[in-house]
């Protein structure tokens, strides 16, 4: 292993700045404490010359007893008569987890390369999201909650244009906030149907007709018409009703729940390495969209819109290449139905680029891109006014997002910006994928079909014995997760520097050879 | 209307408990200075002897401009921009809102009894809850966000406990927690169609069919079943697909969405006053229970649950009597289907009681209660352990919730139990039911079936001019909302006492005389 660090370790760019603990006096003392000893830890030597975007951080794992201990096999007993915990992965003692590190209850400090499923952007206890946290204004958010359709707080703009619009995809400038990524999408695709309806009824300006109105009451067409959203094989989406339908990852997340009778399409299955099977691949790609389209015109249900992951990640991170989504996009628009691009996995950062669709370099934007996860709150960014229904409360609900959520996400984007993480994460993804290649090229019984070239940090490949991979890792002291049937995936998150990747490799290194 | 509020000045317990403001050093400075302002304001002799519960509030609304006055409609026009401003109703500034009081952005100050649509349950900037939303540890759960499902907080068992499982409803004993109404509705449909297929599967050692796990992945059936959920007429239960195909309120809010094909069984459709239509009444909700009987019978997807409100808010304030719910309560024993009470908008206290359904003396408690909106979070209480799906990963979501948010719901019990906050509205709410019954005979074109008795100040009647009514309500200095076609509803926070329900009589006085 030393030697594949060794030969990995070539010149990257350097990342200059680095967080800076608060020194505000509205640092809670627990925090003060845990920067202290967080401080002491890091006295040991960094284990490489990468300047430390977590300078505080643990400078590896730290490993005390099995995983889970006994301190946390009975918190998990405790919490097992309230709370179902047979898919509990680990408990977590969050006060004492920092950067890019998660810990237990009995003392072990894991290297986290899951993130809260792909979740947490900036670190633990970031510090410079602790002073967006302990500020007046979230407070504020925190107990006057607004039900921002009917009273918007005063700021409610500024938190918008200098936060979650201020990295709105390109040639998209509106929003609609929500709470999560299933609803978000359900939003979006409740927009596309009444968007679709709009232009079906003649515009804006025509009146809903009696039978509309009556019918719509006994969820009868026309008032509840017989539209679709077409998703993709293996898609995921989300887990309430109109998601649900177009989720297609596995039959665990969707047995026994009624469903719309919605198209599915087939998602591109590509042969990896991709440059030994390029024409392959191509053929796959262009026999998925004909599919699409013959489905579009064909099924009993019109589609209103398509929906696709950049990376199918919860059905086992599937890629495809920019010219199928270039292609989809095309359908979209020679059939006039609306391209949606959910984003709730795959954007803020991950892939090297701020959306993972920036990387198909479209002629015109997807019309919906939804987003959640890393952002810590969620939506659908449009761009077009006709998207937004004829009349108000069609796209209503109580709270409609979060003003926390928002201020929290608008410090995100704040450190991103300050960390220059996405650079980082193309980086640092770059060299991770180097060091897994010629891992797999080492065991290639453990490493198949790796894939996530250039889009950085998310990374994932199959392993026949997946599961046991996973098991392992936390005795390597690695926290990560899986997806689809058999595929390791890395979302590790956007402060993940060369020093952490080294880890992961050494951590796998031994793995592999247990 | 001075005679008026005289003769409604009976004697009542007194609340003798009251809010006291935060002296920690952890107060931000903002807040601060907005206790010393507020405290400037109360230099005004309050309007009557009850002890108040927020000292410090304005003594009455403060009225400097029209509503909106020019600050709030420039700055409306600026969020217009990027946010759908169409419904909104009154732009706030919630650092100058206190207690029962909304502030805008022009120095008009008024008396919320609408309270972000019956969301806010202890009074804006709560200085209780303000410790809580500055506490270290909530500060880590806003900035940690965990994955609850797979990576729990080491006092994830704390929080509940103490906290949403302390006010569990009479007979239940966990909960699956959400984010908002919606979902939280639709997680309890999802329980409830788990538990019916297995049930028909032969148990939850029955292993999923081969046929049951393909066609799940293309919403056919047996994997995705045709079974419905029953609803009522007028109901709401939210506006993601499966909860909207369960509401009927109003076709603004289902006209364009596709929905579910499930059945609609008929609401009473009581006459006021109750006392002189008692035998039409209960002859109209033994229509509606036999009819409700008949669907479950005879629909063609067969309903794996019954859902229902206590008082169908959005869809008109319309209730029916404890022996109608036990009509309904006894039609789902009898059928083995299960009995789903919404508390979204009448749990936590408004009605008197904590929950609504605590009116009805059930012999067995229902099988799943849905809350949200005063809690702040949101999930479906339930009691029997097969409603847990026999595997992991079935019933799941990445966030499962939100640790912020509950650990806000237990500041929150705390609150309604330090004072007695239940109890309060529970007498206020009679208070201000006798002095709404006096202005009813004094203005009998103004105030129609008039209903809430003994429900708190879950309180409405209808209106012939009432958007009219909302609209001048503003002038006097009232934020007040409506619900279905003509029902000014009320909807204050458990903090209204009667010196605030004097005002609200007083003010509606003035604009019935108009």
């Amino acid at each position: 292993m030393a030697s594949l660090l060794r030969t990995a370790g070539r010149a990257r760019p350097a990342i200059a700045r680095s967080i800076v603990r608060p020194t505000s006096r509205s640092t809670p003392i627990a925090l003060q404490r845990h920067y202290a000893s967080a401080a002491a830890a890091s006295a040991v030597a960094p284990n490489n010359s990468t300047p430390a975007l977590f300078p505080d951080e643990p400078s590896g794992p730290i490993i005390r007893t099995e995983i889970p201990g006994p301190k946390s096999k009975d918190a998990v007993e405790r919490l097992g008569k309230v709370f179902d915990t047979r898919s509990l992965n680990m408990m977590a003692n969050y006060n004492q987890s920092y950067g890019n590190y998660i810990a237990d209850l009995d003392g072990n400090v894991l290297l986290d390369v899951y993130a809260q499923i792909a979740s947490i952007p900036v670190g633990y206890n970031n510090p410079t999201l602790q002073l967006a946290a302990t500020s007046p204004e979230m407070a504020s958010a925190i107990i006057n909650r607004p039900a921002l359709g009917n009273f918007p707080q005063h700021d409610w703009a500024d938190i918008l244009e200098t936060g979650i619009l201020s990295v709105a995809p390109k040639g998209l400038n509106q929003v609609f906030t929500a709470q999560a990524g299933s609803d978000a999408n359900e939003l979006a695709y409740k927009a596309a149907f009444m968007y679709r309806r709009q232009q079906e009824r003649g515009g804006a300006n025509v009146e809903f007709s009696e039978a509309e109105m009556t019918s719509s009451l006994t969820n009868q067409s026309p008032g509840a018409p017989d539209l679709s959203i077409l998703s993709f094989k293996k898609g995921f989406h989300g887990r309430l009703f109109g998601s649900l339908s177009t989720t297609r990852s596995k039959p665990i997340h969707k047995l026994d729940i009624p469903a719309f009778d919605w198209p599915v399409a087939p998602f591109p299955d590509l042969k990896y390495p991709l440059d030994q099977y390029a024409a392959e691949n191509q053929a796959e790609e262009q026999h998925c969209l004909a599919e699409t389209e013959r489905l579009i015109s064909e099924w009993h249900s019109p589609p209103a819109a398509v929906v696709v992951e950049p990376v199918q990640s919860e059905g086992g991170d599937n890629h495809a290449s920019p010219a199928f989504f270039q292609g989809l996009r095309d359908i979209t628009k020679k059939h006039n139905i609306l391209f949606i691009v959910d984003e709730v996995q795959t954007g803020v950062g991950a892939t090297g680029k701020f959306w993972a669709h920036d990387h198909w370099n479209l002629d015109t934007p997807p019309d919906m891109v939804t987003f959640s996860k890393k952002a810590q709150t969620a939506g659908y960014y449009f761009g077009d006014d006709a998207l937004k229904p004829n009349k108000p409360y069609r796209q209503f609900n109580t709270w409609m997002g979060d003003p926390a959520r928002a201020i929290l996400f608008r410090a995100i984007i704040q450190e991103i910006e300050r960390l220059d993480l996405v650079q980082n994460t193309a980086v640092t993804g770059a060299y991770l994928y180097d060091g897994l290649q010629r891992l797999s090229e080492q065991f290639p019984g453990e490493i198949q079909n790796l894939r996530g070239k250039g889009q950085g940090t998310f990374i994932a490949w199959d392993s026949p014995r997946r599961d046991e991979v996973l098991k392992k890792a936390k005795g390597v002291g690695i926290n990560v997760g899986g997806s689809g049937e058999r595929a390791v995936r890395l979302r590790p998150m956007l402060i993940f520097q060369q020093k952490h990747a080294d880890l992961l490799l050494e951590g796998l290194d031994k793995i592999f050879k247990s």
